[in-house]
């Protein structure tokens, strides 16, 4: 899904100091031994990056014939805004509406949410910057190559993040199977937040906290929750149902 | 995810030839060297059972102290019903929504759906007996639990088992991009089955023409088609969003 490359110690430590989360996948020549490599292996596992030990000819089918040194990066082809930044640029309209991810662990589900997000209409996915699925190649393979349609906005704090869009014009909805009121009952004719919690635990209790109000799925059968996917994209689509209905 | 095991050569050869598309996996001591296992091992092949050559204390943690000779078998939670048992038992009213999955390939939509058609109420879910995922273990670590909880109907042939279903009462909706109705254009007050297509070439030509109507779901930024579990999703919870609207 990858097809941008960085080679070289250099540019790869450099790389790493500065961009770390925009690297996918390191390649390391299986003979490479010198302090530079140890530092960037060691570098690579801090940050969680893949690091596969490849031949020769293997480097040089990603990169062509260049002096790469015997180390090349597969880059992200996905560009992640910072919270701040993107916010103080956004103006939030009454059919707005943003998705906030409280920590999504599954690239199946992560991949499957920037799908339908893009294909609704929402006009960005916030993150937390830690404890969230990266955008990995699971994540763009399950997206069907939609995860670059729409910002991917990354925020250090997400309740921190929640707040300044209270004070940005949004309204917070979080989803929470405990709620009185569907995702029926609501009307959604101003710049909106959804708020979509962790696939085992739910939203934590701070974030709820932070919600002007919490919508629930009506369920039978005894079953107790929804696959994250699928409560992000009911709640996305019911907010484009009423959105169209409202043009009619 | 399994709990249930069978051992000793006859019962697991007659397994084989009854029920072969309830056994999950075969357990075979490394050392074992006979005809019947032969046997066995090929018609396990046959029936795309995957099989473990494993030591004695393997099979002793499975089943305990028994005489397995050599022999276990994990067995399937999940019960399939055949479509003409089931239809012959079932009547349909106009409250009644059932999926007719056509060759859904990957056990994660599988999974998924399964969860969402229980939490919806959906009576039934229809499945192609061949060229389908099967329910092994990551369908129902997907499904969080749920898959046995309505019938998981197994048809020889998909589009005979619609035209059967359209005998009895039902209407058939297949979901199909190129549709120029929505989801949302459509009232469900009589007996519904909902179609759902493969994941990468949607739904079969000759499956659309069987269907009453075709619908779509508006989608934005460029992207061609949600996926699998998603559309199944927004579907099932659009007729129970009409119902609970129609009860009120």
């Amino acid at each position: 899904m990858t097809n941008k490359y960085s080679y070289g110690v250099n540019p790869i430590l450099e790389l790493l100091e500065r961009e770390p989360d925009t690297i996918e996948k390191l390649f390391i020549r299986d003979n490479l031994r010198s302090t530079a490599s140890y530092n960037i292996v060691n570098a690579a596992s801090n940050h969680r990056i893949p690091v596969a030990k490849v031949p020769e000819s293997k480097l040089t089918d990603l990169v062509g014939d260049v002096n790469h040194q015997g180390i090349v990066a597969a880059i992200s082809e996905i560009k992640y805004l910072e919270f701040e930044e993107w916010l103080s640029d956004f103006e939030p309209l009454p059919d707005t509406a943003i998705l906030c991810l409280d920590e999504i662990e599954d690239p199946h589900n992560l991949g499957a949410i920037l799908r339908t997000a893009a294909a609704a209409g929402i006009s960005a996915v916030i993150v937390p910057k830690h404890r969230q699925a990266p955008v990995n190649a699971t994540v763009l393979k399950t997206s069907a190559g939609t995860a670059g349609l729409i910002p991917i906005v990354r925020a250090v704090n997400l309740n921190q993040a929640i707040l300044s869009l209270k004070e940005n014009k949004f309204w917070i909805a979080g989803l929470d199977q405990t709620a009185e009121s569907s995702i029926w009952d609501q009307t959604y004719d101003v710049p909106m937040a959804f708020v979509i919690g962790n696939e085992g635990r739910g939203m934590r209790k701070k974030t709820g906290e932070h919600c002007d109000f919490l919508l629930s799925m009506p369920m039978q059968n005894g079953v107790e929750s929804l696959n994250a996917s699928v409560s992000a994209a009911l709640i996305c689509y019911e907010w484009k149902r009423q959105l169209i209905q409202r043009k009619k």
